[in-house]
């Protein structure tokens, strides 16, 4: 790993809310030298991020030049309010999914807002908590920014400067622009995700045999906490409730034509629907779920206590280090596939020196 | 890897239809040198699998005991007519992802199908062809066999030994169980994955560039071929619709709930929703990081190569297996997490026998 350039940020970041986002971005800006100081609701969700290495406790005397409020949706408003207040020259911002709300609600309190900066980072992994944290969660990752006319430049520079120095890519919209854009592109795939994971509710467990990746991709999200959600959806809902509508008359469309799939028209119906989403799919930047820094190599081991540390112990002697594994197991079977991210100079010479210990490579 | 076992099966076996599931039997099959003849109506697809290693061109004379159809949905029925006829002695079976309508053709064509036992392999890639063709396709996913009473079980151990020496795991149920099954896991995903997407045809770029791995993962089977789609949903329409149907009365629910989000119960409708998704996607087998059949153990490593193989070695050694393992390799932080997923009995022992080696047990 290239030694990063000197980061923009100056001074000391406050970080309001350690769970995943806050104790990633004080892992991040501490590893690169930033002064950063935790606060949490929670003395034990504080400490852990302390002991991970994500910034030191809050003091008395702290004096932050920037202040990002990293605490679920519903207590937004009101914790920017207060450190608006309890920070006169801070500038502040949070990392809320949803914009306009938090906005209005300052509004609402008569706050004076023009230091404050809402954005959003469009990052986050399935499980929260600081134990997940990782100092890369926002590298290449969109960071929207949403200033109005009345920010100062300079109140602007630093939330970019914060966005640039995680690595991440800013980007200015209108708190109406953003939440119709995430009710399309991540709220409303959360609801199809966890409507259609509901169907498996009561499916017998023959059915559920059967399940392949395209079930496994299509439901993943669906895995995500109940309690962020409704809160994230309550506050987008009438964005949603559009996107949701149209998607809706979309499936019922499908539905009535395999209805009466002997009709005129009705496999061109079926079929225009499957091209549209090709179509749709294609407009996505960049590859399906794989992280675009590593390559994977897949590798078939048997499901017996000591075969994939057998398997990792010969990464370790070949000296490939291992960004990320991940051990697909499937029922009734008595093979494992253990796929590992290496970084895509070392791929060749793992596939190598693994197939030259014995290993079989199911895919590359 | 051990060596694999000799084939089960014997003599000649001819595969029909030389496309990605054709070719890839074909490879799998010739290499545990299984003598397999190769037919397909495009003799020049035919060539390209012969040439890729698939089997040899299928010639006068041949004496198949096993035939595969591996042919486009709406020409299975015709062409098993047409090889139960051409080849007396032989078993047939198929790939078709469809299997009711399949055997009620062949009835109402009066073909006598003691010899004929449906099959589905749940095997796929997003590429098709021979050119895409792997001989590990197969290899620890399920092969679904229909058999009926009439069905010889001679001629059912024939298409066993065929799933078997592929590396499949044979399951077998009635043509309406698996067409029921495979609407909900299969059909509905790729619809919902198609009308999601089709919703981002006409999006703004802007929305675009705040996707993520939510809506990549959500929608990456849309990018599935329209042809064999409106084949595989005309052929499987009824089980469809009901799931279809089913999965719409609950996004109107979700979208009822979000339009008068203000009113007694709307929030908790939203909260059980994607409570629901959890409880759902909890239950796909072999899920990753959501299996609860397991209990999680999160172990500290040293990021450096070959730390993570001797402590996988000492579970190895003090004989727990890992039914999962999910590794946080955090570059922004001194250490990594191995997350090991083991049987509730197995984790006491894994704790304290990993504690007693010096492992540090993060969480439990």
């Amino acid at each position: 790993m290239t030694t990063p350039s000197r980061p923009r940020l100056s001074g000391t970041v406050r970080v309001v809310g350690t769970g995943l986002l806050g104790a990633s971005i004080g892992l991040a800006l501490s590893g690169r030298g930033i002064d950063v100081v935790l606060h949490d609701a929670s003395p034990g969700q504080q400490a852990l991020a302390v002991d991970y290495g994500a910034g030191r406790a809050a003091a008395a005397g702290d004096a932050p030049a920037l202040i990002i409020v990293c605490v679920p949706p519903d207590v937004v408003a009101e914790t920017v309010a207060a450190e608006l207040a309890a920070h006169p020259d801070a500038v502040v911002t949070d990392v809320a999914s949803v914009k306009l709300e938090p906005v209005e609600e300052l509004r609402r309190r008569g706050v004076d807002i023009v230091r404050y900066i809402g954005s959003h980072p469009l990052a986050g992994r399935e499980r929260g908590g600081a134990i997940s944290a990782r100092a890369d969660l926002f590298r290449a990752r969109p960071w929207v920014i949403c200033r109005d006319e009345e920010t100062p430049g300079w109140a602007l520079a630093l939330v970019e400067d914060l966005a640039l120095d995680l690595g991440a890519v800013p980007i200015e919209m209108t708190p109406e622009e953003h939440d119709r854009s995430v009710a399309l592109v991540s709220h409303l795939p959360q609801i199809v995700a966890s409507a259609l994971a509901s169907r498996l509710v009561d499916a017998p467990d023959t059915a559920l045999a059967l399940a392949g990746n395209g079930l496994r991709d299509t439901t993943r999200i669906a895995a995500s906490s109940p309690e962020l959600w409704v809160q994230i959806l309550s506050s987008n809902a009438a964005p949603v409730v559009a996107e949701l509508d149209a998607l809706i008359a979309e499936l019922g469309t499908v539905a009535d034509a395999l209805r009466d799939v002997g009709a005129a028209g009705a496999r061109r119906t079926v079929a225009e629907e499957i091209a549209s989403g090709n179509a749709g799919v294609a407009r996505l930047p960049g590859k399906h779920g794989q992280d675009r820094r590593f390559e994977q190599l897949v590798v078939l081991v048997d499901d017996r206590p000591g075969q994939l540390g057998r398997l990792l112990s010969d990464m370790g002697e070949i000296n490939v280090n291992m960004e990320d594994l991940r051990l697909e197991h499937s029922p009734g079977a008595q093979l494992g596939l253990a796929e590992i991210s290496v970084l895509p100079e070392a791929l060749p010479r793992a596939v190598e020196d693994l197939a030259a210990r014995g290993w079989q490579i199911a895919s590359v």
